[in-house]
């Protein structure tokens, strides 16, 4: 197994959480925390991440770029690091329709590197607990290969670029498509004065509900960067010739709960619901 | 506990199984089978209903009209009945938006009857297997007793009409909703070709959605009369301020779905996935 470096552009929850899985595997990893909130940054430090300020530094110096950021972000980043004249290997992990990955590939092919498409599915890992990535395209193997032995399991699709995104969107339209409706339905539930009775009857029917609507996995702090991954979902059935207003209406609601970014309250299903109506 | 003379308009699968409640407890319970399939009027007569040919006549005879038709029907109905001069009691038992539930009321009420709101939650009532309908408006309890002591159970929700189509609008908003957002969910990941690799990862993730992939509750034999429901649930979202867009594409994915009316060979999750694609 021999050690690479990478640039992980740009370390959040998600991408710290990974990029500690290949610090801990032997790899350099680089990352640009100019500009970055003081909670990031020691988020990323912790992880055993170096700091090369800018992007360019770190791209500069990086074989591979591993591209982990909201998806409204992924066409621009790749834009940047094709900017570079990066000839390496670059991953987009982010939640993109297939479409969208395969502009991406273009941007950095383009320019001389070579692209894989990545789809990451589930919780961040951690030690003990390992988080999974979708993969795609021709050099896919080589991104196993960087993570093989970590907690970020890998699992080669096989297939070209856009497959790992299709799989994403796929799991992601009904992990989010569900809260969403969850939640605005609630919201007319209560709207309505019938809030009790749903739960009631759910209490019977189903029980599972009742436990969603309560569990802190309704936490609106993520819903801000939900928003452009509806929209990609929303790409992604109208490529594939199905409706694509379901994660439109996803997209409009978790707009309406921006508000909650980074917020740690974690409030219950009747003030997330209120706060919908109120932004409606 | 007194007998009353219902017209039940019109006796499908819900409404024979309701009828037959009635029936049992004691009721007369009259219907218009003219023009009906010959299996909707064996159904009907199984149930032990009355046939009276037309509505009209029904209606004559009858202190309480009770409708159960698919939801694009309900208003058209109640203004049938409207125009008979009835002036007894009327039980919209249809799965309508608040909104249209108050329309119904006042052409009822402004022939000089009294209106009843219902939702029915749940399977057709079988004896020994209770079906449930929720109700609203001032003469709800009338209708309770109506059905006390059948397999019919009765909730009164003790609140002016729209409450009962409210609940059951929820209700339905997540079975059929979530109905349609697996079932396009899967048409995606079919065009992508990702649908082995979806099941694989939800096996391990989600069991719960991949027997619901193969349960027969995914038989689209009726998406033709959830069309309008859809676009009923997506009235009350609208008028409760929350976006409608999700039961529009809803209803667009039962449109697609028409052509399996009544059929009952039960297709599996990938033809149906397969006609969804074909049919956009």
């Amino acid at each position: 197994m021999t050690n690479s470096t990478i640039a992980l552009l740009h370390p959040g929850d998600m991408g710290s959480a990974i990029g500690a899985c290949a610090v801990r595997r032997g790899h350099k990893v680089l990352c640009a925390l100019q500009g970055r909130s003081e909670f990031s940054q020691k988020r990323a430090r912790a992880a055993g991440l170096q700091d090369l300020g800018s992007l360019e530094a770190a791209v500069a110096q990086a074989s591979v770029v591993l591209s982990v950021c909201p998806p409204h972000g992924a066409l621009q980043l790749a834009r940047r690091v094709a900017g570079c004249g990066f000839k390496g290997l670059f991953v987009d992990a982010n939640a993109i329709a297939p479409a969208t990955a395969r502009m991406a590939a273009r941007i950095i092919e383009d320019a001389g590197g070579a692209f894989v498409d990545g789809g990451i599915v589930g919780a961040p890992p951690q030690p003990g607990k390992p988080g999974r990535i979708y993969l795609s395209g021709d050099r896919a193997a080589d991104v196993v290969k960087l993570f093989e032995g970590s907690d970020t399991n890998t699992v080669d699709m096989m297939g070209p670029v856009g497959k790992a995104s299709a799989l994403k969107a796929c799991f992601a339209s009904w992990t989010k498509g569900t809260w969403a409706l969850l939640a605005s339905l609630y919201s007319v539930a209560q709207a309505e004065g019938v809030d009790d009775a749903l739960r009631a009857q759910w209490s019977q029917s189903h029980p599972d509900l009742v436990k969603q609507l309560d569990a802190p996995s309704l936490n609106p702090a993520k819903a801000w960067r939900w928003i452009s991954e509806m929209e990609e979902i929303a790409l992604t059935y109208k490529t594939a010739g199905m409706p694509e207003g379901f994660f439109l209406a996803a997209a409009d609601l978790y707009r309406r709960l921006e508000q909650y970014k980074d917020d740690p309250s974690k409030p219950s299903i009747e003030k997330v619901s209120a706060a919908l109506r109120k932004a409606g």
